[in-house]
């Protein structure tokens, strides 16, 4: 383990709050949960529902009695949206309503009679994969997140990196392209081209000029229940539209990852999310676009690597937040 | 003064090494310049020639019987090309040859008999702006440097970033465009938009095409004669081809500057160089991109100044990176 957890035999309490669960967890200081479980969102749709219900579920994972003997440092959570993270304050939850201008530490603390911290949840688990997961080795890295939107997480000098207002590592909206699509963010954004709903779209619009592939079968011949995780399957099985899209999306992703290379310069970028776990039918292809794009001196020196937490990402970077304080 | 430079009552020896000439410099912990000499670069060729000349020159600038009660921190250089910081291992310099693979700091620690390190020139520039000139109260920002190239120097928690490998913070390569104009870099470079003889380029072909313009006055008709400082003096006196010019380059320069802060979130950007003196004529219409290509939350909390130590900037750097030590 390195120095960013080098306090030993610790616990911490790990909330990842999602749109549609809750999810609590135990996590100890080799980042592994010994003890879990799940709150459905509609059932905590209030703040006050929220904290007495996660309230509860941290009694229950962690009973009072037992804190001090397993060292708990407190409880971190991970949240959709924008945070203050010296304050614990959250500014906006864009898809979870009744969530604007809420302190939840101060809330949470008062709560629950523990130290809290609140971060938004791309940085809780950038900070649990470059903790435990596949960053583990890295004192830079930079953690992307592949779904819906595209999410980073910056790790310099063995530590998160917020940026001057807790902003900072939005890859999603970094720009490949000056004239490109506009959006409420700026012009040619990275997600604009390669967020899941793009791709699907790109996908669809093969399908109606008649395109053979194997997603048409998949769907059914419906092309609005398409998923990525249907084109994941199918470039796995080598279908041509298929793997067409993800070698689109790796020259999106080479052209910002080498951006980002030639300004930061990390160790490596680990990636995750749904999308993510194609595997080589993504990252090969990535691999070749990244070093394209990069003179020598910077493509000898990168690497990319897949994330490796999976669906834990979230919980254990958020106890992972508890653990560093 | 902040705290990166917070030892009191001391000096350093800056060295600024560029093609034509070598400019060496007493400086004091406030900044200042209280001697300075320059060197042809052409008569200290060999690198046993500029180790003599550099000598020499330190000694007449500061006598090694008057280091002790200046309290000299040591020498700091800053050299146009790839250095390993760590090792004061110089790399490469390509534009002054002989310099490939040359271990400078153990040859001039040896040869002066005092504490050097060597960086190179942006990021010594980037270290004396933000501890001296227009970056000295921000602990986050970055510094980007308009010329033949664009180059750029990172400050992250109140120190420079150089990133794993000691190249971080080449903003120049920077793409914004995916599809863009192909280099050895990549594609989309930054620099192959805005770089100098880029700019003088597109305003050649608006001439050629018979636009009227105050350029092709000053250049006295020779279009090869056109130089940056015709465009700003003209784009000054309201030329309105110098003024597209300053628009396109602010476009390009919006674009990379928006994805440097959805990335990083600096407090600011500090722009230097030959170019940005042209003022308002860039500086306005760089805000405009910027602002325009941001979401609000990160339009409201970024700033752009204007570099303040112009010439003096790598010669007062260099000095900075011994004071640092």
């Amino acid at each position: 383990m390195k120095s960013r957890n080098n306090k030993k035999n610790r616990h911490a309490i790990g909330v990842d709050f999602g749109g549609t669960s809750v999810k609590l967890g135990l996590v100890n200081d080799q980042g592994q949960i010994k003890n879990r479980l799940r709150i459905n969102t509609k059932e905590a749709a209030s703040t006050e529902a929220w904290l007495e219900a996660v309230g509860r579920g941290i009694e229950q994972l962690c009973p009072a009695a037992d804190r001090a003997a397993l060292n708990v440092a407190g409880v971190g959570v991970g949240v959709p949206g924008f945070v203050d993270f010296d304050r614990g304050f959250i500014y906006d939850l864009p898809n979870v309503p009744g969530w604007k201008g809420v302190h939840l530490v101060h809330l949470l603390e008062r709560h629950v009679g523990m130290k809290v911290c609140v971060d938004n949840d791309v940085n809780a688990m950038a900070l649990g994969e470059c903790t435990f997961g596949a960053g583990r080795t890295y004192q830079h890295a930079v953690f992307v997140t592949l779904g819906t939107g595209v999410g980073g997480g910056l790790l310099i000098n063995n530590q998160l990196y917020r940026g001057a207002f807790h902003m900072a590592g939005e890859l999603g909206h970094v720009s490949i392209d000056w004239n490109g699509i506009r959006s409420p963010q700026g012009r040619g954004g990275l997600e604009q081209y390669v967020g899941n709903q793009r791709l699907v779209a790109r996908i669809v619009k093969e399908l109606e000029k008649g395109r053979e592939s194997l997603i048409r079968e998949k769907c059914g011949g419906d092309f609005s229940k398409i998923t990525m995780e249907m084109c994941n399957n199918s470039a796995r099985e080598g279908d041509a539209l298929a793997r067409e899209i993800y070698e689109f999306m790796a020259a999106c992703l080479g052209c910002a990852f080498a951006s980002v290379t030639y300004l930061l310069q990390p160790q490596a970028f680990i990636v995750g999310g749904g999308v993510a776990s194609v595997g080589e039918c993504l990252f090969g292809p990535l691999r070749r676009e990244l070093s394209d794009r990069l003179s020598p001196y910077f493509a000898e020196r990168i690497e990319i690597k897949m994330a490796e937490m999976g669906n834990d990402a979230g919980l254990i970077g958020s106890a992972t937040l508890a653990l560093m304080e």
